[in-house]
């Protein structure tokens, strides 16, 4: 699972939770150094290993998003080459929320149908991709969560896919996961318009600044 | 918020994103020292305060929960007593998940009503409270969730409770909070029975051992 300075944790911690609740699965947090990471949101984080030293053929590679951090990782090309390389060569390749244009920018999702915030949606052409509307997309071997807590939907399907229904069912069951928000704005369809149109004004040339830093993704 | 070492950490991470995400808010995680913490699923994190410098009348304190970790943190009497003390000065006093055993020992629940997970439920009445069935309970100043996942739920709640219903419609959307489980096993009620059986099966001793350590709870 690929970390880097700025993402948004809980992109990282519920496919985490998820993955590491698979007996006998090895996790790892890959980052560029094992320096400390501080997240979007203000929490920090150790990582386990260097991307020099993440195993070269994992079972999933994995990237969390954010907004700020992510177009910062994208423009990195140590984090870009490591997701590249280990994309080429994990049975899945997978991502949550704005991570599908770290994916994007690493050639990784060219011709595929994604899920991702829905922010990044407009963008995603610029990679080569198909946003969804679907909470998760599985198409071939890329499993792509949507926005932020979509992670949790995300990382159970993970389950269900290595493990079987059965397994993902009793790990389903320890983290109680039967969401009940006490609100219903989740998504810009259900959401009250004027918070709808004010989230949206709230990351002005979002789009354009995908479009130009996808001007250099992997091809 | 609380940190230990053995804590589950998405019991952590959704709540503190939800809290994160008040512009404005101050939201430290608190430890006896500033070592690294490494939770249960195995992700490590870095604390941001010792208990000595935290916040004397934070409005909001809370504690995540874990199976192992927790019971070792409710005999730790460093970490009874800063909850129980922050618990005192606290606008709100919350946890998700067994968290709830955590502000027990504390003997911050005697005589409320308080969500829990699944599996602790049967021990509540050992500190004086009620376990509920609801997602998350608000009793007077307590606001407690059920188990991992229902963070989620509590952070959203908290966000309303304490910025009102737009500005919580605003976070949601921007956690993209649509949850859709791919399957339909996250409480005993609705997990196939031999799923419910077989972990239900996995921790025994689990109630006993509760009521063991709750039996020097404080008063």
């Amino acid at each position: 699972m690929l970390a880097y300075p700025g993402m948004t944790l809980l992109d990282l911690v519920g496919p985490q939770h998820m993955f590491a609740a698979m007996l006998g699965a090895t996790v790892r947090i890959a980052a560029k150094t094992l320096d400390p990471i501080r997240s979007d949101l203000g929490m920090t984080i150790q990582p386990d290993v260097t991307f020099a030293d993440a195993h070269l053929e994992p079972d999933v590679i994995f990237t969390p998003g954010s907004i700020a951090g992510t177009f910062a990782a994208m423009e990195d090309t140590e984090t870009v080459d490591f997701l590249a390389a280990r994309g080429e060569h994990a049975r899945y390749v997978t991502s949550v929320c704005t991570g599908a244009m770290l994916l994007g920018q690493a050639g990784l999702i060219d011709g595929y149908r994604v899920s991702t915030h829905w922010l990044a949606k407009p963008a995603m052409d610029a990679f080569g991709a198909t946003a969804t509307d679907e909470r998760v997309t599985k198409d071939r071997n890329r499993l792509t969560g949507g926005g932020v807590t979509a992670g949790i939907d995300f990382g159970l399907t993970m389950v269900e896919e290595l493990r079987g229904t059965d397994y993902a069912q009793s790990v389903q069951l320890m983290a109680e996961y039967a969401p009940a928000p006490p609100l219903d704005a989740g998504t810009p369809d259900t959401a009250p318009p004027a918070v709808r149109d004010r989230m949206a004004a709230a990351f002005p040339g979002f789009e354009e600044h995908a479009r130009a830093v996808a001007s250099n993704r992997r091809q």
